[in-house]
């Protein structure tokens, strides 16, 4: 997986039409962002809406984004569930449909029973049983639990664990992470606004939702990062972060909102997540223009 | 549902053998319970490990209890997905295959997106849809949200909403629902060492997961509260709560060693959740010979 | 300390004048309350604003107490602090001053070494050195510490630690701390929302900050539950407790409004608390006729 | 206050001597650092247990130590009360005695009424009265409230209040710090793990508990990232933070003991603290030795 090394990998929306998945719209998507230097695509993320979809849809988005996706792109697919055997059936089903990489993130529903000795078993379990290569996914503001360096550190080490994603932000956590991990293993934020902070502690690169929106911009910062270029990689941070928050703030609703305005296919997200009201979108319109000026 | 009030209904486990759900063990052990004064039974709760199995293990469950479940006995299933159209399509479906109630565990892996009003919509789509009575069903420790006696209050008014369980042990809270739910309004705990407390605040009756075992001595625990045996009621309270506090620290999987200790089929849980080691089983066993005694 | 039990001991608030305490208004609030059924009153509790008062005015607090309460009703005194040898040396002043119970709130600052043993040590320090009987304080809502019924079991060996305040509401916890406590050891609540409740799994009494307004209604309640008239106790208690919740969101400002409108000296509070706004000031007075009506 | 830009000022112990402050103890451990290249020094700091000492002793502990503190080293003075007034006075008496400036942490008791206006409000009126420059110090670990970037940014408009700490090591925040106090406003951490990568977000320098031990080769640390010397900074935090990880696990005590074997004056900290077991000595001494080597 040396080719996800340095960078930007969006978890991509989920096309709704009419209340159902289209295939449709969401190869269109991708086709758009071929022509961007992005890393690849992470489909069936929670931006993806995976825990809203069922098994069946799930399928048809991988494959969807399959057909879509060039050579030169890798395509990550996200297939963690509650249950260990579940989450393998769905990992193995991914790859045969040409995911080439698993994005898992944590069993939770049970947290008070889930010690770092249960997600390490989970993980080498899946790990074992996947062609493909793992990455965990720790996002403790979804899942209520976190995954501590050391646990991370103890994955780096089967050979089917090539890294981990993380949305905490925690810098320090970031360190750990690649202390314990090792210098070859990847390790990508889900965090915007520590993402230049989290660079300079060594993370491999991002997987950040609001990169569906410009993604270039987001290259060029990681760009301006590795070749030294600081003050840009600054001066551009300042550019993107006050339309980031914007548009965190309404969540996936948000982020579609801000595919519709730049011309790819947005629309709404499933219930129970609602669509933003129109003022809400005015104000993700309003901040999105301030980057494009 | 008049028939609910004043019940225990437990919310029983899924037996599982070679990693299968065995809907022969299931029904035996529901044929044992039918000789007990229990109101009924939860399928699919999160004692049942609903989160960890597939559409298709849900609905050999619901079938399995369908058949062991006598007619003076009310079969509840649980229900909830995080998505509004697969809650209503797995309702749908559990009443078809005869569930009588749904209840109906919230959404909440979008939790920073996931509002009152979200929630409040989210079931009213699910009421409107369901050939059977909803109950919702509150567990922060689970989800993170808090329903609150407001969104409780406005969902009571709902004709096909007609309680709610809460997993909280609040007790203010379960006051604040029946005041805003009104007298009829179905108000069940799930939490064992606050139920005495709970029923002097007015709830309706029990789904405690503790109730898989010794099942009758929780009903003589309700039946002494409701004719006014407090001294009774406390005697006996006092006996069942140390071995609560024993099986429900090692969760799931304590509570079907009690079970195999009882004579009935309790076996292992499903990936990531472990059974407890001998060490855990030989204190639960302590636990409850105190209770037998 | 037997005259204690069955009682309601209002956390008295600190009447300022100019910025300064007012002995003057203490007193004159006090011989208010001499007329009603309060068991006896608590100075220099969080109501009292103890942590916003110097040594100096904490002495003067007690000393105003003291001239006005009466021998029937007991003094007790708010005395904890950060140190140990500060909590002790409060405590023996507040026995010279004519204290005759210390309430003890926990240290807490440094929390995150603060465990049980320390807490444990601290007070059978203070218990040894105290020349009146201590009760400590829980109230993790202040504090961010739980002092656990197994730690109040054992402060309750000590012959000067005669109760426990707690302000959790959690009556699994009061059950918890009769239970390890004996049937003599005082339990206050200082949760009114919970306070019947609360009688109903064991406890002594009430120190809830609203017993400051209509303290004998407050009275009534705990006299209604003693006597077994229970209609009565939950048709006064759905009276008092909007008016509850309603003043307590002001926290100790809307304390004070309450008392102005009741004709005793209420006042602002020390800065960096602040008065209520007047639209604060009409939602508490039409709270208040409620109750009055 | 240009002087502390680019400096190491560490929170220093108070020493204790039979539960007594000692003066000469903290002249002495002063005169050593007074060789290093140390900023300043922080006096009734966290560390400084400021929490546990009187008004009286406090001021003792600003007296010795302005008379030990030469011209070239700054001498803050920790000086926040619960009250706003007690926080005026203890300022202006710490101003009198010769402190140069007052870092001030928050009220915290009454948080559920301590708005961002609250607290606004108590800062500008500390500012308007005090004669020396004020530092707010933000540490919601202790205090359970977070100072906001919103917050911080307003106070920055006060001409007397010159800069903040932060205990959260969350860059995001301290960069919000940056942007809206403006690049000349002061800005320290006290969180060591995230030291270096808060210096790249754009901090000013440190006040770490840590920096007690060792404190040449923490402005070795800073100095190095100052001149670009990116990979000696590098390895100089890797050997750095294992020790203080050990360290800080004992809180103050821990400071004590590693004072202890570098020949200054440690001791014990004040109930209800207590002194690490003999283990945790060893424990701290390998610990410590691994960075001397």
């Amino acid at each position: 997986m040396k080719q996800m090394k340095d960078s930007i990998i969006p978890p991509i929306t989920t096309p709704i039409v009419d209340g159902e998945i289209s295939q449709r719209h969401l190869k269109s998507n991708i086709e758009k962002w071929n022509k961007t230097r992005l890393g690849g695509y992470l489909v069936l993320g929670s931006t993806g809406e995976a825990p809203l979809l069922s098994y069946e849809e799930k399928i048809r988005v991988i494959a969807a984004a399959r057909e879509a996706t060039p050579p030169g792109k890798v395509l990550v697919a996200g297939t963690g569930e509650e249950s260990t055997r579940k989450t393998i059936e769905l990992t193995r089903k991914a790859a045969e449909l040409g995911a080439e990489v698993a994005l898992v993130g944590n069993p939770h529903y049970f947290k008070a029973q889930l010690t770092m000795d249960c997600l390490y078993d989970h993980y080498v379990a899946l790990a074992d049983a996947s062609p493909i290569p793992v990455i965990p996914y720790n996002s403790p503001g979804f899942t209520g639990i976190n995954m501590t360096p050391d646990l991370i550190g103890r994955l780096s080490r089967h050979p089917n664990v090539v890294g981990v994603k993380d949305g905490t932000g925690n810098v320090v956590q970031l360190a750990g992470f690649r202390r314990l991990g090792g210098p070859d293993f990847l390790i990508f934020s889900g965090n915007a606004p520590s993402f230049l902070a989290a660079l300079f502690v060594g993370i491999s690169g991002g997987m950040m939702p609001i990169t569906n929106l410009y993604p270039d911009l987001w290259v060029d910062l990681l760009e301006h990062y590795r070749t030294g270029a600081l003050e840009d990689a600054r001066r551009l941070e300042a550019r993107l972060l006050p339309m980031t928050a914007t548009v965190m703030k309404y969540g996936v609703g948000g982020m579609k909102v801000g595919l519709d305005i730049l011309g790819f296919y947005g629309g709404s997200p499933l219930m129970p997540l609602k669509a933003p009201q129109p003022e809400a979108v005015e104000e993700i319109r309003t901040a999105m223009e301030k980057v494009a000026a």
